[in-house]
């Protein structure tokens, strides 16, 4: 198969982390340039804008957006138009409407766009989907509680209207737990604190339910010292399953039933080579439409100043 | 065509105003019964609850359901389940996820769902819609300003979370911009007023574009005494569109070329007969997922405390 073209656009610490080792371990792409105001990729031309970019370079055919979703739109319309294929980092942007707009112009072009979940691509993810399908599930309970310091050190954006706060990483939780369960839910309330010196919440706790009643609850937190937990449990009729390590480890009533090394942005990238030759796109904006259920039905409580 | 047995929930100001006399004024229409906590309907059964009244009058076959939002996904799960058709009052419910969810259960059921926007119906919508299509757009200002203590007195579930506070009628607005304009709409960004005394907003300032760059905000207040306004200008390149009183007028340039009696709640049932016979559902989200993105992305204000 030919080798894609790829750009990368908004080089900080995920890109790093992960996108840039995911790339260089799949024979499927070439990376040929990046953007970034600030960050760099050493070995390949480097660009100050997308716009620039995508004027030197006409060979790219695909596009990663990995800066703060606030500006993620505008970008991916530079690029969509341009015929490229997109890659959204998550949440796939600030709003729910932006990214069905996204979605209509990218068909329209025809070319795939890709609303990235890299949690659903943990390694018991699909082992937990199967487990819950085969039982009844009495109670399920979601534990995403991290250091935020520790995480998101000095990120400013993520304190701003529209960067999310804690959902940041809870919606990492929710693009989990739609994708195990056997059916669709939605919030019935919720609670979100706010920092009284910032613009997004620290903390939410929200109930859900679904067509047959299931009783599920979340607690995002990110002013967790000590252990960091991102843990799924469910009461089931076949026994206590635990999804937890972000979805790296699955057990039923202490049995380890799964935990295999973690391969999450390979796999995105494995299934984004796989949309662009199939010719569709992939976007279910089910966790993001959760997350702004929730700051629509939520009661707001201030709580104390949080300084990084 | 034989008549739709119609049972209507939550009597209240609206049923009182608007259903009542449309259904009555509709010869598709037998109105069978009505169940409510407080309010009756005179000259048919009426029922304490949606349960009692389905299990009592088996020939119902659609409900319209008029309830607070934060009650309207139970009582339309009833419904649909027992093979009604369901008509929801606006907003259809208190989070887009559920509203997927009844739209879901239609479709299982074979059964209509109409998710009604009575704004949209209202005289000169389609008129604004036409005049618009045929120009270009330069900006666009939507200013829907009242007074709660008139139009909401002491209605306590609007203040609550899920119960929208401004958005109420400001979902009206948004119901009626989603309608003329030539393309999808996307926020950018907001403002949200909450008294500090209340959980939902008395004012909210939103920005919004689309994919052509177009120009457009929204003021919705409910602090407003003295004249009220539901107006919505556009500068555009045939001359200055006004469409005023919540859709009811049309006039550019200061000519009114579009003013006939209102007539919303009739053509709404309308439009429900038509889709029951058509064997489809209509529910369009766009009004609600716009309110939704303005809370998720939005900057929080606290302002001084509201009382009725």
């Amino acid at each position: 198969m030919p080798t894609i073209n790829l750009a990368i656009v908004g080089v900080g610490k995920i890109v790093r982390d992960q996108h840039l080792p995911a790339v260089a371990g799949n024979a499927d792409y070439r990376l040929v340039a990046a953007a970034s105001r600030n960050g760099r990729v050493e070995g390949i031309d480097n660009f100050g804008s997308i716009e620039q970019m995508l004027s030197a370079v006409p060979s790219i055919q695909a596009v990663s957006l990995c800066m703060p979703p606030q500006y993620r739109h505008a970008a991916a319309v530079q690029a969509l138009e341009a015929g490229k294929h997109v890659f959204l980092e998550k949440p796939p942007g600030a709003t729910l409407s932006e990214v069905e707009d996204l979605a209509a112009l990218a068909a329209d072009r025809h070319v795939s766009l890709f609303a990235s979940w890299h949690s659903r691509y943990a390694p018991a993810v699909e082992a937990a989907r199967e487990f819950l399908s085969g039982t009844r599930i009495r109670a399920m309970r979601v534990a995403w509680k991290e250091d935020v310091r520790q995480w998101h050190p000095n990120q400013a954006w993520i304190w701003q209207p529209g960067g999310l706060g804690v959902f940041d990483p809870g919606i990492n939780a929710l693009s989990i737990v739609t994708r195990i369960l056997p059916r669709p839910v939605f919030a019935t309330a919720a609670t979100l604190e706010f920092p009284e010196n910032r613009d997004a919440p620290i903390a939410a706790s929200i109930t859900f339910t679904d067509a047959a009643g299931l009783d599920l609850s979340a607690e995002f937190d990110w002013r967790q010292t000590g252990r960091q937990s991102w843990d799924i449990v469910a009461q089931t009729e076949a026994g206590e399953m635990v999804l937890s390590e972000g979805g790296a480890k699955l057990s039923v009533d202490g049995r380890l039933l799964h935990a295999e090394p973690e391969q999450e942005y390979p796999m995105l990238y494995g299934r984004f080579a796989e949309i662009i030759r199939a010719g569709h796109s992939d976007v279910d904006l089910a966790p993001l439409r959760h997350v702004a259920d929730a700051f629509m039905l939520g009661r707001r409580k201030v709580v104390e100043a949080f300084h990084d």
